[in-house]
């Protein structure tokens, strides 16, 4: 078992295409976990992820802040306790909308 | 794309051998996710989960009250912000020791 604060993990610069956004990789495969990962992304004021798609899946929780969640079908409001899930190969794009940071966790399978 | 709030998702009483826990599934395969489940539970003031163990792992985030996870090398506090990595086969508990309600995100894969 292991437990610890999310704050241990650093906090790393995230994917090209995505402006002010950090990552926290706090549970893969070197700490033992066999199927998925769990990430946090930190998301600052106007900051967002590229608007792209892949073929996994997200599963996310809404921690902090305000925005939306771009899809070819709309755009979806987020605040904090949402839940998002997004299936594999949809086009989806966090945004910061709000006035505040906006922290999320988001979860991913391990490529097979 | 599926977004909503947790609250949108009833609670359910826990499994047997808990006390004071409850539990809503917020994605799941009927939600459309092919890896991995997403839960929330809420656990009152000395409120538990059994003692116990299984042949899947816990990838666990703690949002709200503080406690302990229990384990056989010992019991590990934990409180806002805590990541919990439970391996498969180990046994572990959840105890809610503070003085709040307890909130905290537990994942697990589908069985195969």
């Amino acid at each position: 078992m292991k437990v610890f604060d999310y704050t241990e993990i650093p906090a790393q610069e995230a994917e090209e295409g995505a402006k002010d956004v950090t990552v926290r990789w706090l549970i893969t495969k070197d700490t033992g976990a066999p199927n998925f990962a769990m990430r946090l992304f930190e998301m600052k004021v106007s900051g967002y992820s590229p608007f792209h798609t892949h073929d996994w899946e997200h599963e996310v929780f809404i921690l902090d802040g305000e925005g939306i969640v771009r899809s070819e079908q709309g755009d979806f409001p987020f605040k904090p306790g949402s839940v998002v899930f997004v299936p594999p190969n949809e086009m989806h794009q966090f945004r910061n909308t709000g006035k505040t940071l906006v922290r999320f966790l988001c979860l991913i399978p391990f490529k097979k």
